[in-house]
């Protein structure tokens, strides 16, 4: 049995998924030989330490460690005082400085931890300085979680399309501008109307301009540009176009001859922008679906459909990753 | 770098496959610390043995090993006198009594070699007699390129889903049906009208019978039913109804309602049946796809796309499951 020693940085709607989820599936873990111990837990507020493990239901309850905390650690003195193997990293993302979580993570990783993460803005900002890191310190870098929630695509390029080059990705990974093209093409709203039922749903914020002008897409477009075309891509050099202007006329005309408009992510082409594309085919997928063409050279084109969100899903693509790196699939100590 | 000693056994469409993307991925495969070697391809005509290496273009022409065989050796032979370390099966399937692909893995992995296969057959017949045979000789039996081709599925589960309880599969398993059933939505074409064009462009076989009634999807169903679902089925287990029955004016009034008909095999209610799908899906997809739709507990549904077959597209999920073993995959191994 392997123990691992995880502590959390960042206790919102993920981190809640998280510690639930690791509550849940300890016993399956235990099965394939993994002994997962959550040992303790930071927000802005303070840090809860447990050294024998946390116990969910003394904390779940609780939307912060506010009257919870047994410490006022900040991250970076909790990993260099307490013993922990890996770091799930779920802070708010920010994608024009990366903080906090580019801090976090590189305390971490710069100790000798593991990181762990679905927070956005650290890769978009500093992804190579990260990379570099974990390289330096033998430790693995995960995010599945940051590109499609929990459809796998990084994993899936990584460890099963391994023989493959890939020639390219082209995706929807949006699932507010999903849902939002959707219902105009549906049920013939105009725009405004069709955001105004997503933000009533809880699919989309109030301000709801980082995902319909396609800023989001756009920060997982230099991800997957960085970590699987090797590029060395911020924000900025992706060209982008967001849903604003279009109109339920022209997705009915569409419609009439055969294709559907969606918002479509692009590497190693560095553009958001959207594009047509045939019904029936597999990024033809509605509601807040998220969905990934890849291409390759071998297997042709490979299509990923699932969901891009949720507290649950989010939480269940980090325990992936986590048990990735503790079963030989930590692709750059492989390699080496 | 790790040696891979590897005997290839069937050379027809797959088999020259394999030969061909061996051949193409050497240097990747070696950046990634494998060389894998070729060192006998066996048919029913016999065996061309390299102890230093198959040179692709010496034997990639020749449709069958007639003339170029340099021994009258049988696999079983082979595997008891020459050095190798897995045996790639990929002879034609045969899904009442399995062979003669039962007979090689089961000498295979009694002589302690790993076997890779995209031989149904087998599987079909006898899946647990095999995986214990495995497991007593503690080597790998892997076989993703049996059910969807090159459409990463069982790689999928095993590897990336690994947190998740998998609730059920659904799944197109089938391309030339889906062809079929694609067409005659389209154009309103008969289903005679529609087999005969799956034919003409070489989608379908001039005795459609094992495609079009089902029982190529329920041998499948059955394989996951045995691997994902640690059952033990028989393909008489799974119960089937194929397409032949179906007309042009069902599929054009399911598409009016908002639906589109497929032919889906089912685990673990082990069914195949026409059954309707949302247009707009993940699982309405057209032309010769496969598509699968994984259902979880945590990460919700999953569903994956690609081609279900063709020449290089199954020899790369052959290539895929070669890796796998060698990159502490084998998840057998693993869990002990």
């Amino acid at each position: 049995m392997t123990e691992v020693r995880i502590s959390l940085v960042g206790y919102g709607v993920v981190g809640h998924g998280v510690v639930e989820v690791l509550e849940r599936k300890r016993q399956l873990m235990g099965e394939i030989g993994l002994d997962l111990t959550l040992v303790s837990v930071t927000d802005h507020t303070g840090t809860y330490l447990a050294p024998d493990g946390v116990v969910a239901k003394d904390i779940l309850d609780h939307r912060t460690l506010e009257g919870v905390a047994n410490s006022d650690m900040a991250a970076r003195e909790v990993f260099g005082s307490i013993d922990c193997d890996l770091v799930v990293e779920v802070t708010p993302t920010n994608i024009v400085h990366g903080q906090p979580g580019l801090g976090h993570m590189v305390d971490a990783l710069s100790m000798g931890k593991h990181v762990v993460t679905s927070n956005k803005g650290p890769l978009v900002v500093d992804y190579r300085r990260l990379k570099d890191l974990a390289r330096k310190n033998d430790v693995a870098l995960k995010f599945e979680a940051t590109v499609g929630g929990t459809m796998p695509l990084i994993s899936l390029i990584e460890r099963t399309l391994v023989g493959n080059t890939i020639l390219g990705i082209r995706g929807i990974f949006n699932g507010t501008c999903n849902y939002i093209l959707t219902r105009m093409a549906e049920e013939k709203y105009p725009y405004n109307h069709a955001l105004t039922e997503a933000q009533e749903l809880g699919y989309a914020e109030a301000d709801p301009s980082y995902d319909v002008e396609g800023v989001d897409t756009a920060g997982k477009v230099a991800i997957l540009a960085n970590s699987i075309f090797d590029m060395d891509v911020k924000y900025g050099d992706v060209e982008v176009t967001g849903i604003t202007g279009i109109t339920p006329e022209s997705l009915i005309l569409a419609h009439k001859r055969g294709y559907a408009v969606k918002l479509i992510g692009e590497v190693p082409a560095l553009t958001v922008k959207p594009m047509l594309v045939p019904l029936g085919s597999p990024l033809a997928v509605g509601s807040t679906l998220n969905a990934a063409a890849i291409y390759t050279d071998l297997s042709g084109t490979i299509t990923v459909t699932g969901l891009g969100a949720g507290r649950i899903e989010t939480a269940s693509a980090i325990l992936s990753d986590i048990v990735s790196i503790y079963r030989g699939n930590h692709v750059d100590a492989q390699r080496s």
